[in-house]
């Protein structure tokens, strides 16, 4: 079959946060779009099986984006020199309405899919914009690239120009149910409940799409605790909240049934953690845009502590890069930055823990996904890393390290999602 | 002539830290080297002059790195969860230590030099080894690769290993000038003193250097204030200083008289803020080398607003990256997390801002160099920067910003220093 067949290379995952398996040598086995384990000599059973020979070649399971914004890819780099809301106001609504436009949307959205698939990432939860046939033309987009993603139609009611704001609560669902409605030939492409973030959504909107998630039983994404003078405002508008998850709680849409991501949670206090913890929220963080927008840097040694889930995010735009391994580095730069400067019982991440938290800690959410043990999806990524070499030898972890701080998508040799070649 | 050409494209350089001329579909002139300024009409005289059309691309002056360590160029990215001092001692050390052995040297130079000549940087002040046959076949390699360097002999003569350490002052000093004597024949390649930090180094040495610096006046680089455990030690090995700073200028090897670059000076306070201003050093920033080893934010809005001069540097491998575009986009982000989380009252940078420092900053250290200016010599990157435009149309400074977020060395399409092409 076209998605059983064997890899054999040096191959590295994670077990755990802090334990790297490492297989110089050896052979991992896809069995119709399944992992069955990786092996130093490739069992009998298997050895019918059509086999790709990437000796010396790093294998890694596929990297999981869990918050990015589709439409905002072809603005990266530019007009970062503000914080968060007048950076939406200025920047990101603006280019968020050209999508109105499908021939620009055509345009921008392959120049994005160009650089997803030429990059080391497999999955990605992503936003939209409000628009149904831009959405459309995404999502067409996303399911010909053989990527897995969860596409989120953004709802956003208020606090938004005239342009890009929806008219009303009902109009938001309806539309919303419409575009589920479109959404359902995908294979590879599923919808995700996406309101903007609590200012961008009036109540009866939130209770709207609270009443379609138990309907239909979505997941949900959205942002949370990114910024100060946001924070700030989203207790203006739900002054009866304890804390901005507690405002998401109060819809129910923040975990417990609701599979949810929330991206940031760069101010999250110990109240928001525990109820991330307790409702088992999984955290986007993206470091990379949260030193763009100069929003701080988020307590990832306390939710890993704490026993929050975690997972990386690029969050194109505000983080100017795709790739999950530039996160992974970022992640483990802030977070010594963090160490340094804010609070040093907050020990820094190393490149094993970001590995982890870039594969498995976000493939979670996409289920049995981010590893190569028996069972899980596969998606792994093949990477000639010899140009990265240094002129000594050295062991795989080193090797990794190198990867995450220094590759690009010339190193990205090939790419499986669910057991299909994408690159 | 060779070195006499025009160059048509669109033209981008710093008048000042906040003023960006941006020329499009301009003539920049090159006479015998140095640049003749921008016109947007080719004037009479030059008509004679051989034209290449750069239309559509962007051309920058080459860009400077005023702090890297050639040696290390091998272990990017390869063990950086430490802090300074340990990482010196476990990580630094043993490397340089590699470089006794000549055949190592050129194997490990000649990937450095690839990269160099790839990238976007033309100039660089590097830090060799100790090791004089290394020293040569790496200096051998800039001159023939057309850039301009100022290249240092390390000098070590305590607290380091016995396999990367002089034997006394005196041995120390007489490498350095036969390393002196050795270094004559090249044009593009200077020797620049180089005591490593205060710590490596005896008052013995530092007086014999301050002593050879007089009866030479080759300019001075060194490490300062890098990190506060070194910081400390400095403070116990010189208890007589009023800083660390002082410690240095106590050996007259600080400015004044004698061109120095400090690198690093990330927790500079008031007083040595002041020393450097008064007495012209030149600081280089290195805000990736700053994240990596845990070190801090360096106060860089403070420099500028006190007068200090200022450059960038990649410092490879304390920063995994040698392009300076790259330390531009970390000097931005490190400035925001400084605003965030230190204090606000230090505005964070814009591009425009490290833009300058990675040209003009640091390209004074070299003379007339990093604008386009009449008089300066000529470094010249053409930037093809077509594939990293979006959909719409934009304005050359959001062009520029998008190459220094998202260039590599892909987007590299030829390069000039002095007027030579170099790629």
């Amino acid at each position: 079959m076209d998605n059983s067949f064997v890899l054999k290379g040096d191959i590295c995952y994670s077990e755990t946060p802090t334990r790297l398996a490492c297989q110089p040598n050896s052979y991992l086995i896809c069995e119709n779009g399944v992992a069955r384990g990786v092996f130093p000599e490739l069992p009998e059973e298997y050895r019918g099986l059509p086999l790709r020979d990437c000796s010396g070649k790093l294998i890694v399971p596929g990297l999981v984006d869990l918050h990015m914004h589709a439409p905002q890819y072809a603005f990266r780099g530019l007009g970062m020199d503000l914080e968060l809301l007048d950076w939406l106001n200025t920047q990101t609504f603006p280019e968020e309405s050209r999508y109105a436009d499908t021939a620009y949307a055509e345009r921008a959205y392959q120049a994005l899919l160009a650089d997803l698939v030429a990059g080391p990432n497999t999955r990605a939860c992503i936003f939209s914009t409000l628009h149904l046939p831009a959405t459309k033309i995404l999502m067409d987009r996303l399911e010909a690239s053989g990527l897995v993603t969860m596409v989120g139609k953004v709802n956003m009611d208020r606090n938004s120009p005239e342009n890009l704001c929806e008219k009303s609560a009902a109009d938001s669902l309806a539309d919303t149910r419409r575009w589920l409605e479109d959404s359902r030939s995908y294979s590879r492409t599923t919808p995700i409940l996406t309101p903007r973030f609590i200012p961008s959504c009036t109540d009866d909107l939130m209770r709207g799409l609270a009443d379609l998630q138990k309907e239909t039983g979505l997941p949900v994404q959205s942002h949370l605790s990114e910024n100060p003078g946001e924070i700030t405002w989203v207790q203006e508008l739900c002054p009866d909240s304890s804390c901005y998850g507690d405002a998401y709680a109060r819809f129910d849409l923040f975990g417990g049934d609701v599979p949810t991501i929330m991206a940031h949670c760069t101010w999250s206090g110990p109240e928001e953690t525990e109820l991330m913890r307790d409702r088992g929220v999984y955290v986007a963080h993206c470091p990379q845009s949260n030193t763009n927008l100069s929003s701080g840097i988020a307590p990832v040694r306390t939710f890993l502590n704490e026993g929050v889930r975690v997972g990386l995010g690029s969050d194109v735009a505000g983080g100017c890069h795709a790739s999950i391994f530039r996160a992974m580095a970022d992640a483990v730069q802030m977070s010594k930055m963090r160490w340094r400067l804010v609070d040093d019982a907050d020990k820094a991440l190393t490149v094993e823990e970001t590995f982890f938290l870039g594969t498995r800690g976000g493939g979670a959410f996409f289920g049995q996904v981010g590893s190569f043990e028996d069972g899980f999806e596969f998606d792994a990524v093949v990477i000639d890393d010899a140009p990265l070499l240094p002129p000594y030898s050295v062991e795989m972890p080193d090797r990794l390290a190198r990867v995450v701080y220094l590759s690009d998508d010339r190193h990205v040799a090939a790419k499986f999602v669910r057991g299909k070649q994408v690159k």
